[in-house]
């Protein structure tokens, strides 16, 4: 236990907070060690300060933790950040300068400059803008629960064959709105055909993430066009979402099929923690994936694909699920922090932790 | 009550036929006289041969008809047709061979050369079709539930600005699976990318519909490029639907707001019984049209459509809202009858019922 | 519309407020004409201060109203309150104090030894108590959601074969807990065994209710012992509830029956506007009453009761389904507003309003 | 893997028979070999005759089993039997008689004589009526799915304070009806006051589970008095059950939680594979124990109770919460199993095999 990294999660109250303490628990390199939220929760133990919403019960070490402020006094030089995004933004900043490395969920930084938009198996040499930060500490972002699976399933077409168009449908679950979230007589018998602020984020962070290092900068793959719907359904957990693709050649179903069962990434060689045998599971059922079904798979770290037919107005078409608080959220931060420590980047504050 | 147009239901124990006997409850113009269904059922009383499933209670004149086999021995003359599709085909053509005029929700004959596929704001000429029907009545043919809506909302825009291409993907409610339909442990927490055969419905049936007349045919609308992905959700009744579209020429939001307001269509000058007012009514608030909140507008019989908006893979992005069953199947059926009376179609038919 | 009887609603802009106003619309007696709310939305249009959840479009004429205050400066003399009930008490006692009458859906004065709990139906030999009541205007209560539908059912037992044990396990509907109440995160797929203070409620309002006037107070009835258990469940309207029952002398089940088909109040002698034909319906069929199929019946103001059986703990258990924003809320302050009119207690505030 | 027992499983392709297949994966003790279904699914590769609907994929070397029809012909000799009850009685007799234990799901033969009606915790000594069995083999049964968790709570509660009187009301899980089970349209945003049979059984298996021993015969435990209401409502696992429960002497809150945290019983002490450590779980928040948040407590084989408090017309109330096909279905059976074979009472099968 002591050979552990320390990890401190910001925003420890909320539901991805939450989740970061349930995915930690038994973490064979990180540890939890401190805990912050709003000044409200500050000075209260952490089982009082929270409404503990995760199935599986609260670990007793997290629960007797005293929560703490969101201010860069924290020992623990790995942070975790599950803040909302209205404060994020300035507090991941402080913590960054003050030497802390932040793994963050938030969207406030995911457009600088110098901050990698992670997602390990997809862009993992973004990691080289973290040279060019100007933190005594760093910053590294993921992308929106419902544009992970998305490019989780595109990576391997686009390194093959060349993505020009991508046009997306989601049908997103509750757990992606936060808790409370949406109000159960809202949603039971219908379905929502808006998300605030979700389109825009699906159709703009994948041009980042499949974008290009170029002089330590990142090129934006702006010949992508993308058109993305997002709509609200009565599922708890797993989006799933109907994705339209051209490309600069056509190819046949079965290549698009072997590149997606051929499909690895650094965490995979690497053998993270936290990183899916498979990042993409094909299903060749035609009602398959559907969320209640395979949400879970690989822990909820792999997203699945299926239906992939030809498609009048574009190549393809095709449906794509994964567990948008797992690998959508908590998890795929995790995952970053593991390529992270794999990768030597987190040396230089954890040599700092160890004098 | 002497004066109305007596109507026979087949398939009448069905969730189809239990919607007929709901909405012609103190129909103006048609008293339901006769009831048709499997051998099983026939000989029974109504209310003991059906396991009635509609909120409203059953009419006591109609709980009393004892049920008949699907012959064509009906002394009324005018047929609702709610017959599941595996028996359809045969039975309504012969219904049609002896002289009764079949107006059919099934999709059997919806492709038949000389068989109308009818909405009546969109397609009332198609009509002429019947005089070059063999049969001694006449089979007219409603689309599938998931078209119907999407065409109320997409033909004034076609009259006005020419569609080129639809790209659609649905949201569809439980009632248009029919009873006892899909389990409730598929679906509750959980969406199934898949309904078999109603993609190809959705990509097909839009280009005989807006087809052009030519001496007594119909010209397919083949210049229009359709792709339909069609998704169950755990939703009762309304089909909800993204739609992105392309034109010949793009018109404005505007123009698209006031073709939508001010589309009118036969039926509404006519002022038949089922006739919405309005057969689309326009939501500007970004979250609406909703399955419960807008499928009982105008009694079920009008689209919703919303959150209009220019598309950067198409023209424009919306969405629209119908309901299933009423609509999109029963009420549309009745339409269809209504608008067949009003024009004089079933002029012979019931003349010789008088004589 | 000038001879209507001008009404004020508080709480205007909550759950209950909206209901009040959707089932106001076209009333026959009264008419809205001033809205009162929180200060956050005083001086606002209603249409803007307001979250309008309700399935029906809000009336034009009441959108455009100005909210007011909460304070007992309207015109309107009959008040409506859907007040929560951290403020309802001493607003409630405001308005009762300068004149106005208050027919209120809050909890606050429903133990008052001079304010009437009032289900039309069962007491409306209570009213005599507003003669003692020391307000220039008065207070009338209705009691909670989970209550009248087994009072209603209960009372007609109670006349004819004197009730001593009543026990109770509800599975009450979302709508019951207010907007936005209950998260969908926590009640998909779920049932929640707790809904704060409302087994309180229910053990204790059916003995005021049930109590009879003696030298102008309610003795108590509390030769009647109950025990409440209430549970919450993924139902948007209607609360179901499985009662058992002792009496002094056990009846037949036959006898039961029709207590409960002969039942019938002042309301439906007077034939109030809102007065439900039948106020209980039987249900023989082995599996009904239900929520979705029945919480509508008389437009929600009748409750269902069905499955009655002998009891091996009690004499018999049946099940009881009445709509709870209907008949337990709005409906039913609206339908005690209908009998003080009828019954001439408005006439000192009405004769006032007409000088 | 040689010196795991054979086991055959009858029924496989029904919901039962998935959910044995599920949980016996990597079962220590047992090996599943062969499967037996009806004649339609006999001679298919087991993955080609079922619809898999459980949630962990089908493992490899179970899909590719070919199914047996339900004869007494299997080579393994420990049968589990997860029948419907409409064929269970005469499969399960011929099994018995040819040499096969069978440990049956099924109802039919729970109220036999000499057949114990078995959970494991509670009534161990009952298989003692193995001995009076007139089968070569022999047949153990389990109680219906709502019975199981309410007794595994009142168990250590009758011990010690000697229960007179059971008043429960369930509301229960989809997954209890079988697949398909209940329509979805017949249960999203509803509840059905009735299941089948179901009250029967929970007001007559208690009675023969605490019954006592008596030369070999089973005493029923006649002085306890129970009254049983079922509800279906809409969550996928996990019954929901209130209590109330009065008692020879009424026992202090603070003994009847002591009574429930110190409940063992033998598969405790033997540390049985499925054994769950605690059996029963007593929660003190307010709103505990719910299906979704309790249900997978210890791997589903652990009850879950909560919300005990004085009632005014029995002794005591509370809620327990099980898990409906775990503790409830296949994982008791494979419980009741471990117990025979822990006893040793499988020797006679066993040494039969290995000769």
């Amino acid at each position: 236990m002591e050979n552990k990294i320390k990890v401190g999660i910001l925003g420890a109250t909320g539901s991805v907070g939450q989740k970061f303490i349930e995915l930690l628990k038994n973490h064979p390199w990180f540890e939890i060690a401190e805990l912050g939220a709003s000044e409200r929760s500050a000075g209260k133990k952490y089982s009082d300060a929270t409404n503990w919403i995760m199935k599986t019960p609260l670990q007793k070490n997290v629960a007797d933790l005293i929560v703490k402020e969101c201010l860069p006094n924290f020992e623990s030089k790995l942070i975790f950040s599950g803040l909302d995004s209205s404060v994020a933004e300035q507090i991941e900043t402080d913590f960054a300068n003050a030497g802390y490395f932040v793994i963050s969920n938030s969207r406030n930084h995911r457009f600088d400059k110098d901050v990698p938009l992670l997602i390990p198996e997809v862009n993992a040499d973004h990691l080289e803008l973290l040279n060019a930060q100007p933190y005594k500490g760093g910053i590294v972002t993921n992308p929106n629960c419902s544009t992970i699976g998305m490019v989780l399933a595109l990576k391997p077409l686009h390194d093959a064959f060349k993505i020009k168009k991508i046009n997306v449908v989601t049908m997103q679950a509750l757990s992606g709105g936060g808790y409370p979230g949406v109000p159960s007589m809202d949603i039971i018998d219908n379905v929502i055909p808006f998300i605030s602020g979700e389109e825009e984020k699906m159709e703009t962070e994948p041009l980042k993430i499949l974008g290009k290092l170029d002089n330590g900068e990142i090129i934006f793959e702006n010949n992508i066009k993308i058109s993305a719907q997002c709509n609200r359904v009565a599922v708890i957990d797993g989006h799933l979402e109907t994705v339209q693709v051209e490309f600069e050649t056509k190819p046949t179903k079965d290549e698009i099929i072997a590149a997606w069962e051929n499909f690895k990434g650094l965490p995979q060689e690497l053998k993270l923690p936290f990183a899916p045998i498979k990042p993409v599971h094909y299903f060749s059922q035609n009602n398959l994936p559907q969320p209640k079904l395979q949400r879970d798979i690989e822990n909820g770290m792999a997203a699945s694909v299926g239906r992939l037919r030809e498609d009048s107005l574009f190549h393809y078409k095709f449906v794509v699920l994964s567990h948008n608080t797992v690998r959508g959220a908590a998890g795929g931060t995790i995952l970053n922090a593991e390529l992270l420590k794999a990768k030597g980047f987190l040396d230089k504050i954890l040599w700092a932790e160890k004098v």
